[in-house]
């Protein structure tokens, strides 16, 4: 049985972590460590933006080139993305100044960076304050909240979760955190996350794992369509729990992922409910397609529609507009055949059946939208595949976060 | 030489219009129709949405079989999508109560509908306005004018435009009206259009003229990224200008195209620029990429971006926004490369030299990005293709437009 426990990054076996204020933001914490007190496998998925930061870049040739991943380093407020070679200096920089205080080697230190685009790191400063970061590392709940803490940027609640589960008889843990949507100086939709587990599993299997994971939990989420240059998502795995090390895919690494799934997918919906401006969470399920992509599509183009996203906000059941996002999603199906439904704590209504509007009552579907988490259904009725999404409405708020940047 | 005229869809010869109120809406006019005094040819491009409108349907049916297209009959408020076998009735009934009036047949007009999404068209209101509709057909500017403004929603001012040429030592006209995005029930960025000329050419041809001329027009804009369920372009050449008719791509080909061109383009800039909420327009370049298509893609993907839109909004230079949404445009291409400018009437700026930050004044950069019409452009430095792409800011007005929907 998987048990969702109150922690983070700090709850397996082995990890410590900190979070402080070293000078790069104005006034709130800006810099995290996550360590590891015994070597530990990492793996990671990365950014499709062919524009990638130069912490980034640095992951994914650790990923593939190391054995042996020990620390996470993050910043906030600047993004060390679109600075030139100057950008991967200052970010090795940054790695080996963390590695030289924890006597490791710069190759076994993730980084990752979140904020403006186009600025240089203050490199002398985050020199000058990984002394302390490292001095405050910490096993306690604690920590790991002051670590998910300093990777915030316009978030309005730090991010975590972790779980525990029964493997051979021994107790193994995954813990996480991760930052959402938006900055003090707004510049893009930035999600930095970080698992940590004391499962002892193949460095292969440990890729394998999260690649997986991520099609169904941090993909499916959306809060403005805008792929950032510094999206990163790492786990390291330092095998403490001592479970015989899973180097195969049977069903200990099933009830891994499964585990891993719960930290992810709780991660995203705080991460989609937190967007930037949001009043609430969408989530959208699109079932009855054919295939598993035309579901993943589909919901996608719900989630990420302005129309539907501002009909959310003003609690208007505007149905066309789901309707619609679905038609020029690219993906072929039979209007005629849609049945529509939304959810929430306020009830469950039918409002489209094969393609058409049902007697509902306009009023008690705007009283359900009107609820903190929403769900809309959309039945295809062309197959058995399925997909969730999760998204926020489209506030004023939105755009005041990010039109009256360095205003 | 291509002149620009004061006019619209009379201006070419043997074109009428009208424009009233009938009642669908609850004050504004809400009827328009086109008429050719004499038979001619009708071509179209339509929304490639799934879910398509009834009338919709029916300009696919006609553009495809009837060789008389004499007039096209059009309404706003009500969208006639997602009506079922019933929305195709009364449409039907709309053409056919026109085609009795004119003395024509049902399949030489064409239908197009606006507005809400799911409703039935108040077809007997309809009925009862087609006499009066018809009473009112006229040559004249200002019933042109009347006829722009039945058609509009949320526009704040009707769009029309008309140029004329000389060909074969005759005048040739093509005149035309837009309308952009919202309704007074906002429900979707729906875009009608209509061009009328004069001139004499094959139905063929004058089909391929239109589906190539979208591709550069009103294909690369962009106000919400919402595809709607009823966008058509339709236009009709009843030959009264008396030039040998053109029936290969010849010269005279290419300057009708040239002609058809100017009017489209100054629609699609309009129609941009009056996007829900907007106050200003915006003009992607992207320049020296490979193949054509990799330009459009990334100026699309620059012109859809939330936070490119915000920025705007906030006369922000906020040019890493510009660089990330090329990133996950699809497109491949080297960021280390990449030049950014923007420019206005108050000037020009490089703001990126080779994917970095150059010197500039982020006072003046501001000052530029103030001004109602802004062009941002972006040199690949890969190859010799380009594509232009307009759009509008993302701003409050248009989440209040969107979310306060029946409120």
């Amino acid at each position: 049985m998987i048990k969702t426990i109150n922690g983070g990054v700090t709850s397996a076996k082995g990890f410590k972590a900190a979070g402080t204020y070293v000078g790069i933001k104005k006034k709130r914490k800006d810099m995290a460590l996550v360590y590891s007190t015994v070597p530990s496998y990492g793996a990671g998925t990365f950014t499709a933006n062919v524009v990638k930061a130069a912490p980034v870049r640095w992951d994914i040739e650790l990923t593939k080139s190391s054995q042996n991943i020990q620390a996470v380093v993050l910043n906030s407020g600047v993004a060390n993305a679109c600075t030139g070679s100057l950008g991967d200096i200052n970010n090795e920089k940054m790695a080996k100044a963390v590695a030289d205080q924890l006597g490791i080697k710069a190759e076994a230190v993730y980084t990752a960076s979140t904020g403006v685009i186009g600025k240089h790191l203050p490199i002398e400063t985050i020199l000058n304050g990984i002394p302390t970061l490292v001095g405050q590392l910490d096993s306690s709940k604690e920590t790991g909240t002051l670590a998910a803490e300093a990777i915030m940027t316009t978030d309005t609640y730090s991010k975590e979760c972790a779980v525990s589960f029964d493997l051979d008889g021994v107790e193994v843990i995954i813990g996480g955190m991760a930052k959402g949507s938006g900055m003090i100086h707004p510049n893009m939709a930035t999600m930095l996350g970080v698992i940590t587990t004391d499962i002892a599993i193949s460095k292969k299997l440990l890729q394998e794992a999260i690649s997986e994971n991520v099609k169904e939990t941090f993909n499916m989420i959306s809060v403005d369509r805008d792929t950032s240059t510094n999206d990163s998502l790492l786990i390291l795995a330092n095998g403490l729990a001592d479970n015989k090390e899973i180097t195969e895919k049977n069903e200990a690494y099933d009830l891994f992922c499964q585990a891993l799934n719960i930290v992810t997918t709780n991660l995203s919906k705080q991460m989609a409910a937190d967007g930037e401006g949001a009043t609430k969470l969408l989530e959208v399920k699109v079932v009855g397609t054919k295939t598993k992509e035309e579901a993943v599509t589909l919901s996608k183009s719900i989630i990420t529609s302005n129309l539907v996203k501002t009909a959310i906000f003003g609690n208007d059941a505007n149905w066309g507009r789901i309707l619609c996002a679905m038609g020029y999603a690219g993906v072929d199906f039979d209007p005629d055949l849609v049945d529509l439904y939304v959810e929430s704590e306020y009830g469950k209504l039918k409002l489209v059946e094969n393609g058409m509007a049902t007697q509902y009552s306009e009023e008690l579907a705007s009283k359900i939208l009107s609820a903190k988490e929403v769900i809309a259904k959309a039945d295809m009725k062309l197959g058995e595949e399925a997909a969730t999404a999760w998204g926020c409405d489209l506030t004023y708020d939105y755009v005041k976060i990010n039109a009256d940047y360095r205003s």
